[in-house]
C-alpha cells in the first residue's frame, strides 16, 4: 500500500492528502437543509449532510490527489450516525481509487491495540469467517504506550500490506509540552523517531520506503529537517499546512533528495476553501470547485518550494 | 460526577470498576449461537452477542460496584455494528445507576479533541439543537499532544460536570519505553502527573477530589506511591489488576489515607471469570454469577490490603 501511495504521488505529481474533516459549519446550507428535510434535524441528518459534502469534494479532487485523510473525531462527535458516514466516506474514496488514511490516533495496551488494528486495517474473525470493520488503508497511531501498543498494528499491516503513521511531533502549539522535553540531550520526539525507524526497518516496500511512517507537523520545519535524517525510510505525513499556519516554503525539509518521503495534509484549507476570501467567488454551491482550485494552488505552492 | 462516583464507592464499599471489554472468545457459545441464528454470522450477530453478554454481567454486579469501563476498541473492531453495541451498553449501564467510564484514550489537536469531547461527554449542536453521541460520564485521554489536546475535554467536563482520566503510567510491559525516560531527573510520567495536578487544580468536587484524574497501572505499585503524592487530588484509575498481574497488596500505594483516591479496574478477571479454573463450576450458563463471585472476591482482596 505504501508503494501504491508513492506511485500515485508520482503519477499525480502531488504529495498531497486532502483532510476530510467536515465540521458542520463548513457544509453549505443548501446541503444541510436538504438532509435535515429528508432525515430530520439530528445526528442522522448531520451525518447525511457531511457524507454528501464529502462526496462532492472527492468527486472534484480525486483525479488530482493520491490520498484522503478522514479525521474520525469529526464523525464520532455525531455518535453512531457519524461513524456510518465515516465508513461510507472510506468506501466511497476507495471506489475512486484513493488511498485512505484513517486519522484515528489510536493506541492502547497490546490486546486492545490489536482490536483497533483489526477494526481499522484488517478483518475481524466471527464464527470462523472474516468481516470488515472500517477498513482504511493506513491509520495514525499514538506512541505514548510504547511498542506494545504499536506492534499489533505492525503485525496487522504486515499481513494486509497496509501501513501506519506514528505521531512523532504533532502540529499543534502545545505539542512541545512533552514532545520537546530533552531526554539524554535529545527531545522526546527524536527518541520516538528513532523507534519509528527501528520498528519499520524490516518492513519496506519496493519503493524503498517503510510501511511504518511518521507524523511531523508542517508548523515545525526545523524539527522536520532533523527528523527526516533520523527516519530516512519513513514516509512523513505532514499536517498543519494552510489553516494551521504551515506554508509551502516550510515543507522542503520534510522531503528526501529523491523528491519523495513526505505527504502534506490540508483539511479546511481545501474542503472549506469557498469560505475563504480568495475562493469566495465560487459561492457555496461551488464549494467542490473551490476545493479543486485550492488543491491546484497547493500543488503549485509545494512544487515551487521543492 | 466525581462526587457521585465517590459517594457510590463509599456506599458500596468497593473502589472497583468492571471493565466491559468483551472479546468474542469470552462470550458463552449459547449466546453466540442464538445471536448468530437471529442476526447472522457477522458483525451484527457478534455485536448483539456482546451486548447480551454485557447485560448479563451488568445485571449480576450493578448492586456491588459503582462503575463500569467499556473499552471502545473491543466494540470498534466490529465497525458500526460494534459501536451500536457500545452505545447500548453505555445506556444500559446508566439506566442501572452505574457511572460509565468510556475507555477511549482519545487525544488530538484542539479542534479535534473538542469533537471527541463533545461526542463522548457532551452533546453536539445541530441546527441550533443539542443531540447526544455516546454520552459516557468519564473518558480516558492520551496526553502526548500536550494541553491543547486536553483543554477541550476539561472545558466540556466543566460544563457537563463530567470527568477525565489522563494516561500517566500505563499498565503494559512496554509502558516504560517512553513514559519512564528521565527528563530533568524525573520520569516523563511524573511530568505528566504534575500537569494533571495543575490542570485539575481549580476543578474540584465537594469531595475534595478533582474532575481531572489519572491512569496509573496496578503493575507499577512503587510508581503509584510516588504519583499519589504528586497528584493528591486526582482520582487514580488503576488498570492491570488481575489478568495483567496486579494483586490486592499492590494497590495500597494508590490510595490516600482517607481510603479514597483510587478505583481499580478488572476486566477479563471478572467478565470471563467462568473461564478460570477457580470459577469453572459456574459453567458458561453461570457466567454472570461467576462474574459476581469474582467481584466479591476482588472486593475482599482490596479491603484486606487497605
Amino acid at each position: 500500500m505504501i508503494d501504491k501511495l508513492i506511485n500515485d504521488i508520482k503519477a499525480k505529481n502531488a504529495p498531497i492528502v486532502v483532510g476530510l474533516d467536515p465540521m458542520l459549519k463548513f457544509v453549505p446550507d443548501y446541503i444541510k437543509q436538504e438532509k435535515f428535510n429528508n432525515f430530520g434535524v439530528g445526528t442522522k441528518g448531520a451525518a447525511e449532510a457531511i457524507l454528501e459534502y464529502n462526496k462532492g469534494i472527492v468527486d472534484a479532487v480525486y483525479d488530482l490527489v493520491p490520498a484522503v485523510k478522514p479525521q474520525i473525531a469529526m464523525y464520532e462527535q455525531f455518535g453512531v450516525d457519524g461513524l456510518i458516514a465515516f465508513k461510507k466516506t472510506v468506501d466511497y474514496c476507495k471506489e475512486k481509487g484513493l488511498t485512505v488514511i484513517g486519522d484515528i490516533k489510536r493506541g492502547d495496551i497490546g490486546s486492545t491495540s490489536e482490536a483497533y488494528a483489526v477494526g481499522h486495517l484488517s478483518k475481524v474473525e466471527i464464527g470462523g469467517e472474516l468481516f470488515e470493520g472500517f477498513n482504511e488503508d493506513f491509520a495514525t497511531v499514538n506512541p505514548y504506550l510504547g511498542y506494545d501498543g504499536i506492534k499489533p498494528f505492525v503485525d496487522v499491516c504486515r499481513k494486509e500490506k497496509k501501513g501506519i503513521f506514528i505521531l512523532v511531533k504533532t502540529s499543534n502549539p502545545s505539542s512541545g509540552e512533552f514532545q520537546d522535553r530533552l531526554i539524554d540531550g535529545k527531545p522526546l520526539y527524536e527518541h520516538v523517531a528513532e523507534k519509528v525507524n527501528e520498528w519499520g526497518a524490516d518492513f519496506v516496500g519496493q519503493s524503498g520506503y517503510s510501511y511504518v511512517g511518521a507524523v511531523v507537523g508542517a508548523t515545525y520545519p526545523e524539527m522536520g529537517a532533523a527528523l527526516r535524517k533520523v527516519m530516512p525510510r519513513a514516509y512523513i505525513l505532514v499536517p498543519g499546512y494552510g489553516a494551521q499556519g504551515g506554508k509551502g516554503k516550510d515543507l522542503k525539509p520534510f522531503f528526501n533528495s529523491d523528491g519523495l518521503g513526505a505527504i502534506v495534509n490540508s483539511s479546511r484549507g481545501i474542503i472549506a476553501a469557498y469560505q475563504q476570501e480568495k475562493y469566495a467567488s465560487f459561492g457555496e454551491r461551488g464549494y467542490a470547485d473551490a476545493a479543486r482550485a485550492a488543491v491546484i494552488d497547493m500543488r503549485e505552492d509545494i512544487a515551487s518550494a521543492l
